[in-house]
This record gives structure tokens, C-alpha cells and sequence, in this order.
């Protein structure tokens, strides 16, 4: 059946638009008190992530409560960790955190490739999400990009600085490789499950992309997404790393069909640098919607304005921060969608 | 008196020097094991920041240990809050944390404009330092940038995103105008105050300038910074402002002789921008000093070739961290001392 709004695919692929399409990062999330509410059902965070039903539930929601033009699924980046062997805990006000990480050559080896079906319980969520959207607006997939996931299972925790991740690329390159290979065979074969669940495109999230310096980055993390990016020809292909300013030209050189921006971007230099070979994905600051409804129209109208109609897709520059007020979020998206070019 | 080593003055000035200088961000700090030792006589960090002849005897450890071509006077940033009326602590593993925090107008007002003397802590210890470096050396001194500051007033204690902060600029745009303002009048008169004792030039450590959108930057931060550039005269002026990698243009348009570049900036491409106006200074990856010391060798040199032998200061990117050794650290200095160009 066909979709019935297409608008974030036809943006994604480059194709005309009638209207600039928008989504956020982080809408399914404790921004929404309907959001709260479901996750009260479950005592921890990765049994909730592990909740198909509970998990298709906060996907639809912000499409029905924000108007946005399509659903991400609601899961985490490192249920790839944990598929692969290495669990995680969430804790509440600190983030996740690992209590075994990878050190040595053994600990990689012992890691395992995913196949996609230890993630049963995300391509359930994305099934149920598909049978509740009935067709409406598209399904959003995603994954953390190979870099940021080693640098979560070799730091355990967050960090400001990720330095024992850096130090493990800076002294065992040849580790650092072989693991990364692992992880991107794992994340290309979820998102394959994810993709024949009914995913109708992809987000690659290279959270810490930021703390590389641009060799690094590029012989670490955008090989690697790269790679990914070959291998899924099913679906478009959005690709955002948070900070990575200097790498715009080279991810540009991928087959991603998307470059999602943070808020340090400035359009019209990122138009230029990508030369209309991609659609931009971004990128207000999230803290704008603290602001005053007229600022906030203000604002996102200037940032509109800057995209252009076509080949954008309208989003913040990183995910919503819980304590926004919905009402303003629900503004944002609004003012989006009523824009008139 | 003339200064034995003036290297770095004369880089910062754009004048011709026969070896590229070198310091080191936090080269005062716990990398050094007689700073450890030094820092174990004080009971916690604020006594030792507010001990002259401890901090003036840490000051001068790294010209002798690691052979640098400049003194950082060893203080914290956080000295101009509490000299404004607003103390903090600093916990072990957590970093500072503010008992009150600025949240309105009457806040505001109630804080000093510090004509210096409220930080004679410091100008004695810059004062006790130029004793002991008896001119083998010049001696930096420093202060963080205006939005840095507010930051961490409003914040109350260090953040990932900065949230409260930014919330305040962007609701309460006059309040911060007039914070900054008070702010930006107190570090004034404390550089002058650190130039009067002694301090051979300055630099303006914008901490979290990546946490702002460059339109917030222009407005909340560069228009501060660049007033005390304005405002300090007899001394050459660093700027550094970590991740504000769309804001150099206009760095560059301040009074400011050097700018300095965190590890995610391109050399070619900054000293594109700059256009000769400005002395670089970097960006070496802190995280470099993990590898062994042949890679360190070959990627110190890659940056030397990169930025060329005049115009530009050699340091890291970002702070030393504490757990890298001593004698990386000491290696990194000789190669850039040792280099022929």
C-alpha cells in the first residue's frame, strides 16, 4: 500500500516536495507526558527498549501529537553492544554504562557478528509500529555509526572526552579496526532486519563524531559509515555526525542520501560545500524552543528560509531536551509546516 | 630587564622568530608529578588556587621539567565568579560546583565589579613567579571568556549541553547582556591587573563556545571578547574558544594577535581564513601523547609542516590530560623544539 504522506522520502531522494518535510530528534522521549506515562509501565529503561509493544506505542505518538511527517522507532544505539555480547545498564540522570568493556584482542574476538535476529524484539516494535501507522507517514530506522559504538564499549560509560577510546585507536589501530569491522557487520546486517520489518529509510547516528580529529575521523568513523552506506540500496540513507564540521566535504562522498546538520552549521556554507548533491536534515538549536512563540517563529522561519524548499528536511540540530515544553515543540513543528515559501 | 626567551612574544606579534614556540594548555597541572606533590600540601583545590607561593612554585615547574618556551600563571577561570560575589567549590572527579547560581535581576545586581585588587591572590603569585622565572621565559596570564563565565554562574556546575545557560540567553536576553557586561568590566581590570604584575601576554579561554549557535555566538560571546581585547592594550592577546569553528572569521576581525585552534580545525584552511592577520597556535590532539613516540614524532612534524614556521605558536588542541605520561609530553616538546624547517 502506499504511503499517504511521502513527503521525508521524496526530500530524502531529491525529488520535488510540496512542502518541507519535518521530524525531531528524540520525539519519542520524555518531552511528552504520554511518553512518561508509558515508560512508568516498565522499572528500567532497557527493559522498556526491549518492549515491543510498549516500544511501538512511544513511536506513533509524536505522530499523532506533534504532526510530525514521520515515525523513528524508539530503541537505543547500544542494543548492538549488547547483541553482540557486551550488556549495558541505563542509569537514571548518568547515561548508560558497561560493566565489561573491550580491551584486548580476546575481548573482540569473543565478540559476536550479528545476524539481526538477537534484535527480534526491534523488528517486532518496527511490525507492530507499521500495522499502527497504517501507511500514514514513513518509519525511520537507525543505528549508532561503528565509531561511536566502540567508543561507548571501550570507554563503558559517557564521557566528555572519550580519551580511553582515543588512546585505543592511538595505540592498537589494528584492534580498533578489527573491532569496528564487527560492529559494522553487525549494524548492516540489523539494519537489513530492520529494513525488511518495514523500516522506510535510515539514520546513522555518530554521536561522538566530535571528539576525532579529522584524520581520525576519517580513517576511524567515515570509512565505516561509508561501508554501511554501500551496503543498505534499499532505502535512502540519512547520516549525522554531531560535531564533525570538517568531515561535510567527505560525507558528502558517501552514498548517503541525507546529511543531518547540528546547530554550529551554518546553511548556506553547508549548501555550498554539498553542492546539491544531497539533502540537508537539520538544524535548529534545541534551546530555541525554550524561547518565546514569536521567537521561536522568528527563528525557525529564518532557518527555512536559509534550507530552501527543496532537498531539506526540517529538524533540530540534536535531540529535544526533556525538560521542553510540548506546546513549544508543537509550535515548532507547526510553523514549520505552514510556512510559506 | 629583557627576556632571555621571547619566542612566543614575538610570534604573537607576527614578528620573525628562528624556532617555532611552544607551551602547553594545562601544562601546570597533574601530568606533572611535582605538581602532584606540590598539590598535596593544600586540602583542596581553591586553598592551592589562593596560595601564592604554591601556585607560583607549579607555574614554573613545566619551564624546567618540559622545557616550554612560556609560563601559564596556574588559577582557575572561576576566580572572577567568586571575586564577583558568587564562590564555588571544586569536587574531586566532578569539577566546580556553584552553591547559588544567577537566575535574575536582583542576582545580578547584587554582584561586584572587581577592580582586581579582590584577586591579589593571583598578581602575588604572578608577581612571586616572574621572580623565580627571572626572565628566562614570558609569563601568560589569563581569564575565561565573558559567556564561559555566565555559563557556569547560571549552570552552577559543568554540563554537556549547557541548557539552563543557553535557556537564559535565550529568554532573557537583557538579563545576560547586563551579566555579561559586569562580567566582562571585572575581567578587564583582573587582566590589567595580571599585566601590571607582570603577565607578558594573555589569554581568553572560551570553554564552552561550542555549546552556542554562531548567531548566539556573535551576539553572547564575540562582542565580549572582543571588548577586552579593546580594552587590554599592553600585551599581545590569545583568543581560544574551543568548537567555535564558524566563528573564526570573526575572531579574527577582533584586536587579538593569536587564535588559538582546538584539534578539530584544519591548519591550511584556518590560516586560508585568517588571511595573515593573525597567529595561529595549536592544535595538536591531546590524545596524540598516548601513541608511541614515533607516531608522535611523525604527526608533530606533519602539524609544524602544516602551519609553517612563522606566525604561529605549537601547542595541543585542548588541555594536557592527566593521565598522559610525562615523558610523551617532554618528547612532544622536543620534536617541536628540534624541528627544522
Amino acid at each position: 500500500m502506499q504511503l499517504q504522506n511521502d513527503l521525508i522520502l521524496r526530500a530524502a531522494k531529491g525529488e520535488q516536495v510540496e512542502r518541507v518535510p519535518v521530524w525531531l530528534m528524540r520525539q519519542a522521549g520524555r518531552v511528552l507526558p504520554e511518553y512518561r506515562a508509558v515508560r512508568a509501565k516498565t522499572k528500567n529503561f532497557i527493559e522498556f527498549v526491549k518492549s515491543p509493544e510498549l516500544a511501538a506505542e512511544v513511536t506513533v505518538q509524536p505522530v499523532d501529537i506533534l504532526g510530525v511527517d514521520a515515525a523513528i522507532i524508539f530503541s537505543d544505539i547500544l542494543v548492538i553492544p549488547e547483541a553482540m555480547g557486551l550488556p549495558y545498564q541505563m542509569i537514571e540522570t548518568k547515561g548508560p554504562w558497561f560493566e565489561n568493556t573491550i580491551q584486548t584482542k580476546q575481548d573482540i574476538e569473543k565478540l559476536n557478528v550479528c545476524d539481526g535476529s538477537e534484535l527480534k524484539y526491534v523488528t517486532d516494535a518496527i511490525s507492530l509500529t507499521k500495522k499502527e501507522l497504517n501507511n500514514r507517514v514513513p518509519l525511520i530506522g537507525f543505528c549508532g555509526a561503528p565509531f561511536t559504538i566502540l567508543a561507548y564499549m571501550i570507554e563503558g560509560s559517557g564521557s566528555k572526552t572519550f580519551s580511553k577510546a582515543k588512546k585505543f585507536l592511538y595505540t592498537q589501530p589494528q584492534l580498533a579496526h578489527a573491532l569496528l569491522e564487527k560492529i559494522t557487520a553487525s549494524s548492516i546486517n540489523y539494519l537489513k532486519a530492520q529494513v525488511a520489518a518495514g523500516a522506510n529509510l535510515i539514520q546513522i547516528f555518530d554521536s561522538w563524531a566530535g571528539v576525532l580529529s579529522p584524520q581520525q575521523y576519517s580513517e576511524f568513523s567515515l570509512h565505516y559509515i561509508s561501508a554501511i552506506c554501500d551496503a543498505i540500496t534499499e532505502v535512502p540513507k540519512i547520516v549525522f555526525a554531531k560535531d564533525a564540521h570538517y568531515a561535510l566535504p567527505d560525507i558528502a562522498k558517501t552514498k548517503c542520501n541525507v546529511i543531518g546538520l547540528d546547530w554550529t552549521m551554518d546553511a548556506e556554507q553547508a549548501k555550498n560545500t554539498i553542492a546539491g548533491k544531497k539533502t540537508l536534515q537539520g538544524n535548529a538549536d534545541p534551546c530555541l524552543l525554550y524561547a518565546d512563540y514569536e521567537t521561536i517563529k522568528i527563528e525557525t522561519e529564518k532557518m527555512l528560509d536559509k534550507f530552501g524548499k527543496q532537498n531539506y528536511i526540517a529538524n533540530l540540530g540534536h535531540g529535544l531536551y526533556p525538560d521542553l515544553e510540548k506546546e513549544k515543540v508543537k509550535h515548532f513543528v507547526r510553523v514549520i509546516k505552514n510556512y510559506k515559501y
